[in-house]
């Protein structure tokens, strides 16, 4: 095979979007990663992750449908191997704005080992995150194939970025808590939406119109919508169902904001709550506001979760919790609006809270064709605690 | 390792959700499949996309950021392996109702190991998809590993379920029309909320609330809605951008009905086109009739890709058309509305178009920093030739 020769094409003109954020911000991640390269002694290192490719360029686009890599080295700025008509993002608004691209039907690999070559690495020790998605098993073999090949090793460094992005700065706050602002308005307008024989699709039209109206971006994830034995379904979303007297109703909501996210999770009831549902939403609360009080630097993610597991096992709820207390959020593109894979609490895992770790907190009671009962809160962990970053009454909304 | 012994469960209350399919439909993929599998040798079939897994089960969630997997066998109806309160969409809405569930931090790859030996196949020949993304290259070769030392042999078999769902039957057909009816309301509000002065996101708000009280679920990718030099960004879309005089507005838009989709682009301008403007849309729309006119079985997808080319050539645009002319469309799920790796219409694929294909067709020309001017329409391969599903005025719009 003949190698592909490559030109790396820098963005001259205006940015057509400003940044998100400063040089200085850029810069400190850069120089983090490299810190990194050089401690772990890679010659370069390659992202397949949109999170992290946003991270470290600023480069912004859902279309990773097609390859997209970006190649870290020590000295050149970050540079994006892009299908050619996604190379509009780096050239026109990203920090980095260094792109190769490729044709539709070219192969995107035979890019991104030209572009290694050309940055005179090929032959060198290379890192690239082999738990990624969006490269695919096929692919990364082909990768790892051609810098042997080259002369070059590649090796596992899943996490390069990801160790960084779990601890956020007050430019990355900033995202986040105007993220929150978005899901409490968004929340607000749903409850006023709701009333017994709307439907789920009225009332998502009005979540997602206020959101989008209040500057939030598309997410991770849809927002759930749900109304009665729907809400069981984990993760389903609006399907026209009909609002009926007494149907539980339950509410979880992003808001991103320069691709930030917080969440909000709420429920409420059609007409009178019964008893059970009142004593299942006062559980959800107490466990929420037990692991906000539990939080500080330096407790473990089991212990946390751990408070979440005895307050429902007091209650006699403990087959109906069935996963963790929380995940970390902050960058999100889809299919997810969280970065649990980064961090989460939950059993057994004995990593320390830290500051400047944000999280949703999730204590939730599903049982399959009855309801989801859940009330949540995004999270900072502080100096001294951890403080709310969304701010919405902590109780059962009935309408 | 000890091996990991599985349960599978079957959900046996009555469905949540109806299913979207005939019992008939479901069968008939099934069976399908089952023959590809005979044909090729294979003892067992592990999709881990969740567009064949809803094709295959009914398994309907965004919630594969956590592993799940798919297994045919020979006799067993297929069952899903999935994080555990995602199991509530198999057991509560799906066809097959069969699952293995394993928790938020068990290693999923063991649980399926553990159904390959379960159903009796794990030391026979197992096809997967080596090009899926929701694996990732580490698990897809730790299964890999398992299923050697369990005396068998994992060989990839991608594309088992894309053949099948590229053509398109009665009963999907239903759902992508019922797609286009919420593209075109969706773009007509958009249209009315279209004027001077305004901002992306009050038009996508006005958008998004529309497709979503027609009854338009999330879609792969959110609409893309833009306005001025932002349109030339490819795949940006609302943030917040004021409407002024001369904006091109560019809006392509999902409506996506039991996850099957439509889409529709269409562009406008605020005031007075300018001579520039209006011989670009003119060249969109020229292109985009001869390639309709130039469709129809045993067409090969490149000789359609030509007829668009020299469309632009003739106009003096082929510098500003960068991508394919339209790409296969049906299911889907985040990160991508289409299925243009299943079938595209490009340059130099030799494949001839088929009755049942659906596709959306995008013969866009884009200039950095200045707008991206498109007209499309989404379409049906007939036996006669092609029949457009989308139906809206083939012009550009005036605000």
């Amino acid at each position: 095979m003949v190698a592909r020769s490559v030109k790396i094409q820098e963005g001259t003109g205006p940015l057509v979007d400003a940044l998100p954020f400063t040089d200085g911000e850029y810069q400190r991640r850069l120089t983090a990663i490299r810190s990194t390269m050089s401690r772990r002694g890679l010659d370069a290192f390659v992202s397949f992750t949109p999170e992290n490719i946003y991270y470290v360029t600023g480069h912004d686009s859902p279309g990773y449908y097609f390859y997209q890599a970006c190649v870290v080295s020590p000295t050149q700025r970050p540079v994006n191997v892009l299908r050619r008509i996604e190379t509009t993002n780096t050239l026109g608004r990203s920090w980095s704005r260094l792109t190769v691209g490729y044709e539709d039907r070219e192969d995107p690999i035979e890019a991104t080992l030209g572009l290694l070559r050309e940055l005179g690495v090929a032959n060198r020790k290379i890192g690239a995150e082999s738990t990624a998605w969006f490269i695919g098993p096929q692919r990364y073999i082909q990768l790892q194939d051609g810098i042997k090949q080259a002369g070059g090793q590649l090796v596992d460094a899943s996490g390069t970025v990801e160790e960084l992005r779990v601890i956020k700065t007050p430019e990355e706050l900033t995202y986040i808590r105007a993220g929150a602002r978005i899901c409490e308005q968004a929340m607000r307008a749903g409850i006023e939406a709701s009333r017994e024989g709307t439907n789920e699709n009225e009332v998502a039209a009005a979540i997602i119109a206020e959101m989008v109206r209040n500057g939030g971006e598309y997410a991770g994830l849809p927002p759930f919508i749900t109304s009665g034995p729907r809400s069981s379904l984990c993760h389903a979303t609006w399907a026209g169902r009909r609002y009926e007297g007494g149907d539980v109703l339950a509410y979880e909501l992003p808001g991103v904001v320069k691709r930030y996210a917080a969440a909000l999770v709420r429920m409420g009831i059609v007409g009178r709550p019964g008893e059970e549902v009142k004593r299942r939403a006062a559980a959800s609360i107490e466990a929420l506001e037990s692991v906000i009080a539990a939080m500080k630097p330096g407790v473990t993610s089991d212990a946390v979760h751990q408070v979440t597991r005895r307050v429902f096992e007091k209650y006699g709820y403990s087959h109906l919790f069935g996963h963790r207390t929380g995940y970390s959020i902050g960058i999100n593109y889809p299919p997810d609006w969280g970065e649990g894979h980064i961090m989460s609490i939950w059993a057994g895992d004995e990593r320390p809270l830290r500051v400047g770790m944000t999280f949703h907190l999730v204590p939730g009671l599903f049982e399959l064709g009855k309801h989801l009962i859940n009330i949540s809160e995004t999270v900072l962990v502080t100096e001294t605690g951890c403080e709310p970053v969304t701010h919405f009454p902590r109780e059962m909304f009935v309408v």
